[in-house]
């Protein structure tokens, strides 16, 4: 473990050099070993460091915000991240990088280099993305979900991983106020939209007090209900991309929640992509119904193989009622349209917003998009809870 | 803070006469002190120790359960007990006894003396506690769970409560094995029932797996719906009456729960009541209507005066939408149902069963009375998601 200082290109190079296991994998001599920076995300610093027998990204934390310094930010979030990997590895396998090493004290994880994937959600909006790659996404929560529930663990082994991920505050702060706060209050700074067009649809989503009240129950979901580890924040730019292999990166949001909300983030962006580019609507509708399809049936079959059984199977033969089971996926369905709808408005009209909107070069197009991701994410959270089928769903979407 | 060792009558005297305060409120010499054991419940032993100021009541964790020592039990549950008294006191004031003190090392609990009180259980059973004592405790639930929850609270100081209580996890082993298991499995040494007389019916409740998936279901909320801090074994044995005042005791199975765990607890421990003492039938139903009005006053009142205002309102007024309202306390309710149902069978046929049973002399008014518990039971856990009101709830009963 070393003292932290925030790393460069060089610095890097002169760290990785003293761990064998680096030597190994990147090979030859330091001084044949380049780094290069690839920060995209709003938070951290990237590097991929490249030697001749292969490559290594790593990820450090800064201890603000890297798109805005002023925002102070704990620097734990990469141990989250590691944690997160961790405990997810042997559930889902090749869904995530490899881990490669951690350094607790730099705040730094160097990992596989998914070096031929590219970000989802570029690929989506360049049209390059491969039908069907919702389905090892519906996967991956599966087994997520499934192998870190009470269904697969004994509730003591569930209470220390949810310990653990409850001390993910300061990531955990940004979900509450960025995403289930923030783009309904009308003094938040944060918050911006296309004006005047926009002005009279926003101020109305900001001053509905019904709106606000079905707000503030998935609000109680989000921090009441812990079913499982989730990722977090499981947008389109979370993933990466390689022909069928499909990875999930970015895991430092990782905390215990309802497993909808992962389901429903990434539900949303898929449909934030249709209404930026209309000759997506198609595909992005039978990508969303595969996404839950592929969920339902990766969790049902770890659930029915009764792998890792904890307390909530001591009692039940695997997935043994059909009333119960359908009990079960509604309403995780409720929840996940819920969650689509908080989605859909916050990357519209808060802080952190989406490239796809900027993929045309129509303002008309990108105001109508925008003005649908608001009014069906009104309709999704107002309507979360009577939403039975993925059908149903769709319908609203 | 003080090694561990089991304290009898003298060196208990002897220790509390090394605290200053403790002379005081006992006043006198400690020659003058007398300690009485007065242990009733299955865990702990119990001293009061009186002077001629005053008294106070003791409480001691042994390393085994008090009624069976060959059952090993960590000492911690104690301090479980101590926590749970801290952090509720702000908003239930003289509802739970006063705390004195506490000694980590020796895990004892010296606190307020209820003297002039009588275990409910027992004055139900001799029908001699006041008509109406049910609305305190729906009081105490709806302040309690009000304010250590996400509507009271910062997100990161209810993360923070729950983490510590989560770490209460023999008690919480109690709870899931003995409630939420043990009576549904045919092969636990632990079960006893009238034989023969119940044998058909403990058998088709053991054998029936559209029960268990139901039981699961209820299993799955306990472990992973964390609305509030509940009391966890809020039965008529933990609590203390004398005339109107009404006091909460024993918390040493607290943890994070859903909010009708409590309250399904303590009502299934009236309707039992009247199953063994047929005559207190309309006297149980009225103090179980007044239990869920009393608590649902209660919570409203505290949420509309918006007190402590946490996450979960900085969007809203208080209250503000009777829809979600209504929503809310429908969600308590179900719950309530099914956990009324699981301790109904539980205090029948498992492990720790209950007193009013044996309250009449005529085995078979006992049999009845069990028989119409078991049924009821049934019917609760397995409708407890389609019971809306408090009078469908009745219904069952």
């Amino acid at each position: 473990m070393s003292a932290y200082r925030p790393l460069t290109a060089s610095t890097l190079i002169d760290y990785l050099s003293s761990l064998a296991p680096m030597q190994t994998r990147l090979g030859g001599n330091s001084a044949d070993w380049t780094a290069r920076e690839v920060s995209d995300g709003n938070l951290n610093t990237v590097f991929i460091v490249s030697g001749p027998a292969g490559s290594v990204c790593c990820k450090q934390s800064l201890p603000y915000v890297r798109v805005d310094p002023a925002w102070a930010m704990p620097l734990e979030r990469t141990l989250f991240e590691a944690r997160w990997m961790q405990a997810l590895s042997p559930a889902v396998g090749h869904q995530i990088p490899e881990l490669y090493h951690l350094d607790e004290g730099l705040f730094l994880i160097v990992m596989e280099n998914l070096s031929t994937h590219h970000v989802l959600r570029n690929a989506l909006i360049a049209g390059v993305a491969p039908a069907g790659f919702a389905a090892r996404i519906g996967e991956f929560v599966g087994h997520a979900s499934y192998a870190t529930s009470w269904r697969a663990l004994a509730f003591e082994d569930v209470y220390a991983l949810r310990d653990l991920f409850s001390r993910n505050l300061a990531l955990t702060r940004i979900t509450v106020d960025l995403v289930l706060t923030d783009p309904y209050r009308t003094d938040c700074p944060r918050n911006r939209w296309i004006s005047p067009e926009l002005d009279d649809l926003v101020e109305s989503l900001q001053t509905d007090s019904v709106l606000h009240a079905a707000v503030e129950r998935m609000q109680e979901r989000f921090l009441s209900s812990s079913q499982a580890l989730l990722h977090g924040d499981l947008h389109t730019g979370s993933v990466m991309i390689s022909g069928d292999d499909v990875r999930v990166i970015d895991g430092e949001f990782a905390l215990y929640g309802p497993i909808g909300f992962d389901l429903g983030m990434f539900l949303a962006n898929l449909a934030m992509n249709a209404y930026a580019q209309p000759e997506h609507d198609d595909w992005m509708r039978d990508e969303i119904a595969l996404l839950w399809s592929s969920f339902r049936r990766a969790y049902l079959e770890r659930w029915e193989a009764g792998a890792q059984r904890g307390d909530m199977a001591s009692l039940t033969r695997p997935a043994s009622c059909a009333a119960e089971r359908t009990r079960f996926f509604q309403q995780i369905l409720h929840d996940c349209a819920g969650f689509a709808g908080l989605e859909l408005i916050r990357r519209t009209i808060g802080f952190a917003q989406i490239a796809d909107y900027e993929a045309g070069s129509n303002r008309e197009n990108e105001i109508e998009a925008r003005r649908r991701a608001l009014l069906t994410g009104r309709t999704l959270i107002q309507k979360a809870f009577q939403i039975d089928t993925i059908e149903a769903l769709l319908d609203q979407i």
